[in-house]
């Protein structure tokens, strides 16, 4: 429902994405035969204009729950008052804001891990912050396809996401390569497969 | 209905802690089962954006009310403007402001002590100007339960307030100690009980 | 129907007094059997939020005109522009304001005397600025009685005020003061009297 | 439709000048008998808050011609960013505007005259913008009645100018000269006199 | 269906063309027999008030499909945080931006040739990225006809542009000339011609 370029940078100015359309226009869609399950808004928390994403996600899922679709929110620590914008505690807070919010799943970026943890077991307090709104990360840069699929093992498994939400690590594949990876995905995170039979499903 | 995260603070930028529904969501709940009997709304006093913290409650009240909910008011002075947040004589005018505004109930913090008086005597003031708006004061950090409970009896028997507001004082203890403290929170506030009587309860 | 703490200072932010509620709350009261006649609004002419109250009051007159409401204007020039808040051609500039806007009455500060004119003499301009809007000038900090009727006096029979709009020197007296105060009051401004008779009045 | 005090200076802040009335006020002043043909408003080109105006009176102008009546804009270059506020080329900007924006008449300033240029020369350009919007020069700081005459002369015969929009040289004058100068007016306006006529009837 | 002058640069504000009438005033005038078939409506990418812009630009095309209207949208990269306006891949930003928004078509500057392509080269990137939004160019100074009809010819068969969105280039010629040179772009666009062909028709 919102969307900004990359232009201005933060030391210009703090983001802030604006709600582009309103919530009748996705019902219209809906009503002429898109197949809209869902709407999905971008917080970014620690932004000066906080308040205004805030506003508007809130009052987004009211409406949105009430029309019978699903909420999705992204939400990234990020402004000048931000130092670590994968610190897990900010991922963690962030998590729980969804919550608070009423989102039916949060996307957040894997925490940056530690001396004394990885990025899946400091996941968990993000996890557990969401409650029962669905925890998933983003997908990042592009990896390998092993390392993508541990990484996506571990943030279930140890970390408690309930899925993943990957965009470069598909579509900057080829056709193929993408098709295979994605049946990959849904093997660990629907199939309960370990990292060793969805690399062979990769593998085909 | 509002809120806010601490990630901003207000030496970058005054608190705003924003409306993030309207009241038409919340009666939607109502309307489907859920007993909500009142709303609450934070306004932060002396912060540039008082003003529109302000309008957003005095709206909320008039429409609240209409409906038959009750408005319970957490009112802090801070800001740039705002040197000690705790002087007595602020907290007196944010209670002064709840009854302005309509306000049903208005959570405050107690105000610091002073060579000459202690929290309990200045809280005086602030019960006086809350007038016929309930005031009830902020738990605060966790202390001991006899230290808790010896405050909230002064509080109610001294200060003049008709309740109190306490988050981490229950949730950051066990739910047993929790239960306990919980009842005897019940036995100052409604049945009169002195802080031994309530501390018998407590350790049970 | 606005209303502002003084935390923040002009030094920090120009004034603005934000509207709190809307029209259709006080008609409610009004239906509600509450006898409501009218309402009022403050306007700090010279902040720099000065076009968002002319907005609100200008909008709100003609809605309350429109519901068989008078509305008051209470104009003070102030902020960052403002050198002299009472010089008495910025006092005559508010009540004309008052007047263009369409206002019942407008409240305003008497200006300062100069070394050639009183501050009634001064108030000359502002009532004739104000036309057919009545001018009251504040009542300001309370002084004795026999200093406050003899300003009173001299604001409406040299300075052409139709009344005036006191608070401290009312309620900062002991209730029985008060009531003859206000009957002292009463006699000047409806029934013609002297200082002299007023003040009689006043000490019963 | 919109006003201003001239209290903050453009070297405080941009001038803005807020719609005070919706139309809908001015309509219900129609329906009650009030005989009003047309509004007007006021935009500063230039000023940081141009967006502001222009917003409002295009939406005005949309809202006034739906209803049957004539919209007349004041414009005025004015704001940090405006070096001279009377150069030719930024009165005939100014023109072109009201035409853009849909008015039905546009009053200007009379622009500075050149080295090489009167004033009325100089308002071709301004009338050639304006286009089927009528051009009107504000009639400016009271002067003799022989310049003024003359001055509106060269505007409607050499500058293109359809009549005048002028305060001061009116109501700064007795009635009774006031009125000898209308007709004056009226004469170059309507009936096409020379200046020596319209000074004939002025000098009655 | 926004605007603004150029008078307030971007090193003192940051470019912002408000929106000046709502759709029900463009479908008034198509009501009453006019003959509106699209709308159209600036953004300034990179702007501080990008996000204002892309609500609006939102809102309004969403509005606009539902009442049958098509969309153009001129997209310029402008604002302190742009350098260069007219770098190819900003281009290509904003023509995908125009696709995510959902407008029919997009207007851009033609990129700046580099030492390695040519302007209609560098476009290609900008018409991938648009997708089914149809992409055309500004038209830019007037230029003589050879050039401009070579331009238009690269633009469409080597950069992929659906057409172009001349102003200066026809309104600065004389009509006679104008109207060849239309002449000569539609059967550039429409009839397949070459230039030479083109130039033919222009040379009459």
């Amino acid at each position: 429902m919102n969307s900004k370029t990359n232009l201005v940078k933060t030391d210009q100015s703090d983001p802030y994405s604006p709600q582009l359309y309103d919530l009748e226009a996705v019902l219209l869609m809906r009503d002429n035969g898109v197949n809209v399950v869902g709407i999905g808004y971008t917080i970014y928390l620690g932004s000066e204009y906080e308040a205004q994403m805030m506003m508007e996600a809130g009052d987004l899922i009211a409406q949105a729950h009430a029309e019978g679709l699903i909420v999705v929110l992204w939400i990234y620590p990020r402004g000048k008052a931000v130092k670590d914008e994968k610190a897990a505690d900010l991922i963690a807070g962030a998590a729980g804001v969804a919550l608070c919010l009423g989102a039916d799943f949060v996307k957040v970026n894997p925490p940056s891990p530690t001396d004394n943890a990885t990025s899946a077991e400091l996941l968990k307090q993000a996890s557990a912050a969401s409650g029962r709104c669905g925890l998933v990360c983003a997908g990042g840069s592009t990896v390998d396809a092993q390392t993508f699929l541990s990484q996506l093992y571990d943030q279930i498994h140890i970390g408690g996401a309930c899925g993943n939400a990957t965009g470069r690590n598909i579509h900057q594949r080829s056709l193929d390569e993408a098709a295979r990876l994605t049946k990959a995905i849904s093997a660990i995170t629907f199939d309960d497969a370990t990292v060793e039979e969805a690399l062979a499903i990769f593998n085909g």
